[in-house]
């Protein structure tokens, strides 16, 4: 029973900034202590230049305003490979067309809402209108791309037609990071999908991504993942790394999820390391807090160390 | 202001049924008194006969224990429709092998597990060997289907090799109950499509089975829901109906997650109806507990007016 | 890594018990298993003659319809110390003067609530006026009341001039229970004796009602304890045990907060055992969900073996 | 409906501040949208110079080490009224004599903890024999107190004795900031006071102290109030404004716990506002985050502002 850490007390000062606040933290324990050790480890992965970064993205953080974010650490090269759910991707190429979300509260009456034709995602609000305008622009695009492609191959495409250097698809399609969708079907993405093949071939086939992920497992010299939110994203990145005979040598989740309810957006990376997608020696951390606090707050202390 | 429905405080009798406890919860606030309002919705969905039900399972259900309602649920015609995560699927299989989860425990050493080959999911054990299995069965099944099918095809071809009247895809497969798994991919099964088709033609495609889901909701007289956990099964249903001018009229949610966070898993159905998605008028009710608690409830309590 | 005990699942039959749901959990993880282990540690917890019962009542319980629940447990003798919260006596006082809480809403506008002298307590709704019923029967107990005297004192003088058998208060005042409420100024009967005390003499001492409560551990020859909710309950009756020799054998938590806050609320169970608090063998469980639906489903099926 | 607040998203710079950081998040929503308005209203609350400015301190930050943000907060007269637990204030006596509080993990043996003498705080360390030299210090400080108190009194005379300007309740005594604590009693500091009158006389009225607190209520010309993880502080500040004709003109609440359980620590500063605590123009918000990290932030965030 070592005792050799002692709580160190965080003390403020003006102007502090990110990172100095941060690097206070290491002192403290809860969920100081955790975000202090996941910017500990998320500048760790982002400076070994021999660590292929995973980045898994659930939960609405493009409405949330978390979208350039993401973005940025694509073009910054700290993101190889992102996996994400269809709704974040609707919500930037929705952006992207020059259409905004808006701030909102989720204390309003979500019929009257529905009377003046506006949507909501808990306190932000978005016109059903935008979604007009983002059906002319996918049908657009559907017309031009393969009648039969991947789910990779067709997010791509899609990055391709947009005129947007924040646009995270957009992004991705220049850096030549893949953006991996499992369940992109399910989203308004799907939606028009839908829409377009009834008249129209269009054949994208659900497991074909899974090839070139599972090479990027295989062929990492060591990995590493930010897990935002859990999700599909999550699993589909750690179970990839499953079939190899590597794991992840650093792995970061910052959700509110909890373990107890046995789901796996809420498990713990330790019970990650029971079926080998966390490796034995790895560090990891999982933050408890507001996914839409914690990570601007690694990444803006993770940026000192990187540049 | 009506101040007219006074708090009935609970009186526990001795043998009280489940129903007999819920319909006391009627009088109560908090969880009490929101289950005893999804009872009560529940009731009058499975009995009405003009009501599409369908079914959002997600979360690591059949691990815990709760496969077996589900496909009692099916085969008793409470579902029509089901939508759910490869996992609750994978785990379906591995069990209709006659291979069993195990009681494990939250508090133990993963890296010990891992030596030891064993899985863990919160507290259920699951050795390693089972998929060595699963992987046996899922081969042989898969050389016998068509080169180019649906999601929920394939499910049914998986369901009728199933020799387990207890499986879910069993179940659903006699009754003709359409199993619907967009993240398929994201999942043991996806896994093994993978293996298979690094020597053999399997062409899935993704947006398949759309049209028939969305027929099904422009079809449906009223519809019903029961969301357990969110995640992909739950978006998947509601944006179905997203796109018909119908709406659910019956909602159930059970989740432990919180609106706060801004996900999809968490927002309550009142955000749904500002989509549209749920009605103006119809019924609705979230339980914030623990699902592996409240479905079973539901479930028991519910029976007595059904049969 | 012992692989002995498969999960088994639920299956659900017509007309079932609350105690054979229950039972039918014991084959289940997550939430349902731990609500299983619940019960069964609480049968054997309230069937041990040699064991002191303690029950920590924290949370809005009163309100949301579990008087009854307590009072008859404190009539049946599975109580034998009762520590709880100023709000809930508070509570149980104005139902015992006939008034009513009613079933509300929580989606409302909390400052027209204010206008029509509506109280909200999530979604139950509390006329204001009850509060002035409230003060007229205290400051009459007051004014009959010795000048010095402890908190338990205190409450057994109200509980004594309560004229219904279903009060919390009243039923301990009849069964020589005591109630503890460590915080007793933090509630509406603390506003009423800064009141009182304004004219009147009114001392009670704060440390007073240690020494029997802790008498009672010492005494114990086993000690087991209920705790709905965390709160000052919860350290009370745990640290009580901390000076004596002795530990908790039995404890079982009901509550939604969860540990990774650091707070005494959401601590685990095993946390105390470090401290001595509860031990080293000691049955413990906690179970993570909505107590108005765990309280009454671990009463009910521990009434079978009781009775 | 207006549409006028479009979501900007965040921009991470390069050396960012605390107070940049948090501006930015002022076009977010979620989190980040309400961590920044804590902070608006933060620096609006500080700045007021009529406003009397209530603190409530709940859970373990002292353990955490938040103790130099509120001993700072105290000196640079950023708190007039603290209000806070025992445990607080027993780890905020223990620091100041030069005893400290370790790093530990929340994944530990608690039975090999115990046999080592450890007690555990999530995962935080603190050696028993701590409690022996707190046992000394304490008892000698009663010996010199006078028979008759009130605990804002005692808490005063244990204050003066420290000899530490770090320590809460030695800022308190300097900068002659009252420190309400209405469980004292549920503490080490009330297991100390049990011990000390088995043979000395000592009476601290559970009631003298709410006179000078709801005075304090009654002259302030503006009232605000942050909020730390709920509890009895966060009760015990609201309902002394509920007697006076006034209510809080600001209001920030920093927890994780939830408003679904019906609980006072999880409901909403909205709920207040129906009781007439919170004022119908009040600025409040609550942010649902770890507040060892949400703390830190705002008063990082709002120095900028105050010096």
């Amino acid at each position: 029973m070592e005792l050799q850490r002692p709580i160190r007390h965080v003390k403020i000062a003006k102007d502090m900034s990110v990172s100095q606040l941060v690097d206070s933290f290491s002192g403290c324990a809860f969920g100081a202590g955790r975000l202090s050790e996941a910017v500990d480890i998320y500048r760790e992965m982002i400076t070994d230049s021999e660590c292929t970064k995973f980045f898994g993205l659930a939960g609405a953080m493009v409405p949330a305003g978390m979208r350039q974010i993401v973005s940025d650490l694509i073009r910054d090269k700290d993101i190889d490979i992102l996996v994400t759910t269809g709704a974040n991707l609707v919500h930037d190429i929705i952006e992207s067309l020059g259409l905004h979300h808006y701030k909102g509260t989720d204390a309003v009456d979500d019929i009257q809402l529905k009377h003046n034709a506006v949507n909501r995602i808990y306190d932000v609000f978005l016109p059903e209108q935008h979604f007009s305008e983002f059906e002319e622009k996918l049908q657009s695009i559907f017309k031009e791309i393969p009648d039969k492609l991947s789910i990779t191959q067709l997010l791509s495409h899609i990055g391709a037609k947009l005129d947007d250097d924040d646009s995270i698809l957009k992004s991705a399609y220049d850096m030549q990071v893949p953006v991996y969708c499992p369940a992109i079907q399910d989203s308004v993405i799907g939606l028009q999908a839908w829409l377009y093949k009834q008249t129209k071939p269009l054949n994208v086939d659900v497991f074909d991504d899974m090839r070139n992920l599972i090479d990027r497992c295989y062929e990492a010299k060591r990995a590493g993942v930010m897990i935002v939110g859990g999700g599909v994203p999550k699993n589909f990145i750690l179970q990839s790394m499953l079939v190899t005979p590597r794991s992840f040598d650093y792995a970061i989740q910052l959700t509110m999820d909890r373990p107890e309810t046995g789901g796996l957006s809420g498990a713990t990376l330790d019970e990650a390391r029971s079926w080998g997608k966390v490796g034995e020696n790895a560090r990891c951390v999982t933050v408890y807090s507001d996914a839409t606090i914690t990570l601007p707050i690694i990444v803006a202390a993770a940026k000192v160390t990187r540049e």
